[in-house]
């Protein structure tokens, strides 16, 4: 996710004390695993690949340990999948004695092109800062290193910019120190071995976004995101289970919101937990759907009532932007984001979402006994439908359309059936209508592509859902990802919203729900 | 210092467990002050200027406290003056939340051209790794930064690779933390304003250079050499009288030797202290004058029969170079330094140099009390001298020559005349026709010059030397240092030895005896 600079910044309120011990309180224990590099590998142009590179190996890690490097030399070492954590290796000269500190720059590739191509000159939109390099300057050796900031990564990439004339060095005893806050990784699940594959690699997903918090991307932006935490938290329940990540960061939205009490879009955890600068109307209201997922996964009932005033204030704070009728009318000042696609009408999706909100506020409120609350809810949702379907669904066509133009697209049908506001009929006959539409516009996100499985699963079509996980997902497993990345689009692979791909995150959370479907909704 | 790779390296002894205790137990605490930058100021271009440039200043620091800074934004503090330290500064974020880590480079500038001109492309011989540039990333924001390593500067250059579209940087607190083990600095000595700058100049060179040894330079190659430390420890004597820095020294290099006992040219004190794997032959013999000094300026004289079988062993073992008539005759396998003039004939000098030696051992046995070993050392150096007359003075034209071309080299007259090989007389002759004869090689360094100025004194010319300190020291305090140079040749001071200006060192030990002969020998 990255910043949207159309909408003014908006103004903290005063942090919820109590609330924020809670989330403190929670803090997990992150695990470290060392792990070795199992080859010296070079990058090899291949226009057969996804990527345009292909991964040779070229020397064993016994053989490299013999190996000593000098001005000018480089080379990548390959630690097999992909991990956030950090890095240590010893530095040993060979020669004389060292006359000079030895200078390193060092790039950290989640994949091929990361290490493969020059980073510069870059050509993205946003901060050159994520580009994942460092440049190290060792001063008395031999010496241990041990870096100190924390990189997600498969490949290490070494340049000697400097040692002197008179030493070289050698690597000894390179480490990935991998961590997480995941525990360890259930055995894969799925009917086929790709299936299964796919399964690994959006639990390693997931895996490597959860730290303190469940981080959109260990690369970047390394951040609590509500949109991002109800994906994994759906897939964390159905995998690793630990729930009190979950509840930790849901308090973390509860304590840190704005003057208002509307919940952020994300928080910061560092240096301080704090409030992040931003809302999304879509986001506040998942918060609701992600508290109402998190006390049917865990039963944990206190958490719900103590949070609860939390979510009713985001539906009374949304409804301003409710008409009388039900209608959600876009304010033109607020952040809805559905997802990246250009040119996307959010009317359909935006009133499909909200209502969707309103009726998981309402089970919540069943599910902690608050029948009042429940049936006034409920009853909001009803003219919500009533509203929405007058506005978006066009019976005649058995299309949803938004917009003066009546765009179809494929956010707009999955959100108006995950809001209840088709039938299972309606909803299977828009969504198949759009689906198999080439001019409607489509996903540019894992994050859109889980919501329109999710609403093929809601019409009852688990075989169209699995179709589409094979197809989407299963594009990335046939290229060989070892994570699921922030964006994939299968026809344009080298494509990136931020203008240059080596931005991209390539482990990124609100693509790791096939888990989430392979082990509990399609299995 | 650079290394010199003609000669293979040495190999170490067993070091000496008891006299590595001893040098251990003499580990100085540093002292640590914090010093605030005086301003903002940018680099004008003017010819007028030695180094080209003239320092403008820009904006005081309360004015650049309040600035913001983005992308391609960079900046240069003046901290006045010369110190070794750290950086710390406090970052604070302007705009909206921080989005991304903060990137910048940061360059430390000595002089104005390390912070005025690009360091790249860098065209030098030794290694690049010396460059004082550093590029770090900042994640969480706001964030006291602290620099982990060591710098020699006076100007900090930063440049911002990158905040994000959406916020910039303030750069607050920005302290320069100075360390030393040298204590308070003296007031200047010196007959006039020009003498007492120089004075200051030199004890600032000085002080910079004492940290847990005395480094040759704090920008490089931070390392201990006897050539240097002898210098030092002159003038520490005449200043701050860190006398316990110097025994530490000698213990160093008494307890860190090459297998047959030689003391190395330096030694490494970290990661821990070991043989710097290379002798000179000049520098083994400068040792035991170091010694010597020691003892008579401290009156320690245990330490002096504690390290008595080193200062020995030195003469014992080149020794092995002399031949029966008292002359030394290079083996080709040793490196003879004296000054890094190219095309200097060394013969003379280096005899003049180890005449030196012996009589300097010879003195130190006297104070010890070892009359036998004074008397033989004595007769020794009596044919030395000898044999170095016949060899290197000819008295026709009053001239020290060296060579088969019978070169006549300032080396060659002062080095002659501190061994007692020449009369006060002959002394005055050789280095006045030396001096004023343009063909006549002249040194490159501040090293030797000093021993040009010692050998006017040793011939009673206080005038002359205080006129050479005047004219090279000078010209140096004319230009405006802030510290005296590893290399500074008047008529071309953009000369680098090392093939690029931006690696020289600007505040160098071996140039800082102005101190030890204003407050001393011509005071």
């Amino acid at each position: 996710m990255a910043q949207n600079s159309r909408f003014a910044p908006a103004i903290a309120g005063e942090p919820n004390a109590e609330w924020a011990r809670k989330a403190d309180a929670l803090m997990p224990t992150l695990h470290s695993i060392e792990q070795q590099p199992v080859a010296l590998v070079n990058m090899i142009p291949d226009p057969a690949q996804i990527l345009r590179f292909r991964v040779e190996k070229a020397a064993t890690i016994a053989d490299f340990a013999t190996r000593s490097f000098r001005k000018g030399d480089s080379f990548i070492l390959d630690f097999e999948g992909h991990r956030t954590g950090y890095l240590s290796f010893d530095l040993e000269t060979v020669g004389r004695e060292p006359d000079a500190p030895v200078r390193l720059k060092l790039t950290f590739g989640e994949v091929q092109t990361d290490v493969a191509e020059p980073l510069h000159p870059y050509k993205g939109k946003i901060s050159e800062a994520w580009l994942p390099e460092e440049i190290i300057t060792v001063d008395y050796l031999p010496q241990s290193v041990k870096m100190a900031r924390r990189y997600a990564f498969r490949y290490v990439r070494v340049d000697v910019i400097d040692t002197s004339p008179g030493f070289a060095v050698k690597f000894l005893n390179v480490r990935a120190h991998a961590v997480t806050s995941a525990g360890p990784m259930p055995a894969p699940m799925g009917a086929t071995p790709r299936l299964r594959r796919m399964d690994e690699v959006a639990m390693a997903t997931l895996r490597d976004c959860m730290q303190t918090s469940f981080e959109d991307g260990p690369r970047r932006d390394q951040r609590l995101w509500v949109g991002d935490l109800r994906l994994q938290a759906l897939a964390n329940y159905a995998s690793f289970q630990n729930n009190d990540l979950v509840k930790r960061c849901l308090y973390l939205f509860a304590a840190y919101r704005d003057k208002d009490g509307l919940v952020a879009a994300c928080v910061y955890e560092k240096p301080h937990p704090r409030y992040g600068g931003m809302h999304i109307v879509d986001y506040a209201a998942l918060f609701n759907v992600t508290l109402r997922d998190y006390v049917l996964a865990t039963g944990d009932v206190a958490t719900g009532r103590d949070l609860w005033p939390v979510a009713r204030c985001q539906l009374e704070l949304i409804a301003r932007w409710i008409n009388a009728d039900g209608l959600f009318v876009d304010p033109g000042n607020m952040w809805i984001f559905i997802d990246w696609a250009d040119k996307l009408d959010k009317g359909a999706a935006i009133q499909g979402l909200l209502t969707f909100a309103w009726r998981a506020t309402a089970e919540l409120a069943r599910r902690l006994g608050m029948k009042q609350e429940d049936a006034s809810l409920s009853h909001r949702a009803g003219t919500m439908t009533t509203a929405g379907r007058a506005a978006y669904w066009d019976a005649h066509s058995g299309r949803v359309v938004s917009g003066p133009r009546r765009q179809v697209s494929w956010a707009g049908a999955s959100w108006m059936m995950l809001g209840g506001l088709l039938s299972p009929r309606e909803g299977r006959k828009a969504l198949f209508a759009t689906l198999d539409d080439p001019a409607a516009i489509k996903p540019s996100t894992p994050y859109l592509y889980h919501y329109v499985v999710e609403a093929l699963i809601a019409c009852g079509e688990k075989k169209r859902a699995m179709a589409l996980l094979e197809s989407y997902w299963g594009a990335m497993i046939d290229a060989g990802v070892d994570t699921f990345w922030e964006v994939f689009d299968p026809t344009t692979p080298l494509s990136s919203p931020y203008g240059d791909i080596h931005i991209n995150s390539y482990c990124h959370a609100w693509s790791c729900t096939p888990s989430y479907f392979l082990r509990q909704k399609l299995s």
